[in-house]
């Protein structure tokens, strides 16, 4: 048996380190196989599960001075913040018997202190963000959210190359659609990059590159993975969620409006509480930074156990796929 | 009493000629003092006119030779379509008698067209395409969804000026809050060009700059004018359509589950309406080309009669409020 090491940020996100602490727990039960390392503050944490009356005295500890906050500048995380929980998990990663690792801190210290800290996969250019997010008939990957706001053609194809193994053998689809986000779908719209991308990804064999795609489409799931530069990807990704609050919102306003449409609202409980799930990117785990060297996975700042659970399997079936080995394949035949 | 002449396009959008006959013939029996011109083939006007039985002898016709559909590519509205029904229409807004056009047909024609056959507002840099856009607590004005890609700061602050007065004159809001659409809140946030633009924002006593705003809180109407290049506006414009789509699919799916949900959905129904009417941004009417020397506007492609209509309303306010000159005198003094 394979013997998998997980470091986790103990000091990452909303609920920190409480939540931390219980997946830890939790996940030990299920997969007693996995490793979990904690990166944190030994003391702070060791107060922390005293409090909750957890104990923790079988999970290793890589210490840590403090940690970094989204209030601070990501860059703090290379000066004043280099010794933080973050800094000191993704210094971890470097080491040979680190299999993953996986942190609910602030994305901008993330993408600052990877690209830092970390190396990249050989041949990778740059490293995307990709959080799996609920379409109409399912899900698609989205490659890059937002760590590289401006991305030349040769990155973006890189991005669909990567994106296309991530959904091979993570989503279990055999040929995964790509769609490159664009204003248009003829091959000449946008901007000359995605023009040159359009071209790059039509001719290449091994990919079922399906066009360009409008946003309008990419909720409706006509695309397996989304290739977008970080500025447009992070427009798709915050409307998508500002849309569906709004619409639950209104939803939830009109239910409660009068007798007639609280009873509705009883009968459809069932229904609605399906479709809150559906629509909820957490239960895909969380965002991997495809291109660096080992699974490195951004979990949602606000993240419950459950929600850390998540990303701690998908961190444990990236590394059981090989994710890393497959881009580091697909990015040098092509 | 002012007597305001209005060209629409015939020929324009999906349901043409029959929507605009009859969205002509219905407004002018509300506004009778408008004036109601149409741009497109005579011959084929009179016969739809004649097929449908509706009597359009009142009207004038500015005869075109063909038209311009999305298929055809934008820039033919130069060249093999530049006598089409919208290249005649934008070619009459020079003359001083007419006072605005109104078209369901190709955006991107539109803007080709309007940048070369039209001029722009006396010191406008560029002109911006502008839907007033539903959101959780009313509407919003996005300046631009999709006619400049990208933009220096400049051209960014201007699009803020402009989209200001619209929402002062035609929304009726004395201090509109402006909002620059980016990647986060800090001033320090997104491209180069939003940096700068966020500065000179900040510094202009005569707007009331929120500061910049995330995508998900767009939706969710933190902001009356919301500035953005054509890319990312576009993402944002079309994400929300598309998300909009996936949960009103995502409901409706729900409610014909079995006998207990369709009983909800009778009970809802009057609410559903109303939010359905909310989200349907075509009760604005069209979409402003702000910074041509005329209000512009693009309606819908698949505009009915009584949208077309509230494009026609829309045009006739646009006039009355002096929205030209009123961004005319703004231009000038920022």
């Amino acid at each position: 048996m394979i013997n998998i090491k997980i470091v986790i940020d103990a000091f990452g996100g909303d609920y920190a380190p409480t939540n931390v602490i219980k997946s830890a727990i939790e996940i030990k039960k299920e997969l007693p196989e996995i490793e979990i390392i904690f990166a944190g503050n030994e003391k702070m944490l060791k107060n922390a599960a005293s409090n909750l009356k957890l104990n923790i005295s079988a999970f290793e500890i890589l210490n840590a001075k403090n940690h970094i906050s989204p209030e601070h500048s990501p860059t703090e995380i290379l000066k004043e913040k280099s010794e933080s929980s973050m800094a000191v998990g993704l210094k971890a990663l470097n080491q040979e018997k680190i299999d993953a690792f996986i942190t609910a801190g602030s994305t901008g210290a993330l993408a600052v202190g990877a690209s830092f800290f970390n190396s990249k996969i050989k041949g990778v250019k740059r490293a995307a963000l990709c959080p799996t997010i609920p379409s109409s008939n399912g899900k698609f990957l989205l490659v890059d959210a937002g760590a590289n706001l401006q991305c030349r053609e040769d990155i973006l194809f890189q991005f669909a190359i990567m994106g296309n193994v991530y959904a091979k053998k993570i989503f279990k689809i055999e040929k995964p659609k790509i769609g490159l986000a664009n204003v248009g779908i003829e091959p000449k719209k946008g901007l000359l990059q995605y023009k040159e991308t359009f071209k790059m990804l039509n001719n290449c064999k091994s990919l079922n590159f399906i066009g360009n795609v409008e946003a309008r489409y990419i909720p409706l799931g006509v695309c397996d993975v989304v290739v977008s530069d970080g500025l447009c990807g992070n427009m798709i990704l915050k409307t998508m969620e500002g849309t569906a609050k709004f619409l639950m919102k209104s939803f939830k306003e009109a239910y409660s409006l009068n007798f007639k449409t609280k009873l509705a609202a009883a009968l459809l409980k069932k229904q609605h509480k399906k479709l809150k799930e559906k629509l909820d990117y957490k239960n895909y785990g969380g965002a991997i930074f495809l291109g660096i060297n080992k699974p490195l996975i951004k979990a949602h700042g606000n993240s419950s156990y459950e929600t850390l659970k998540k990303a701690i399997k998908q961190a444990v079936y990236c590394v059981k796929q090989n994710i890393v080995g497959e881009i580091s394949n697909n990015i040098n035949i092509n």
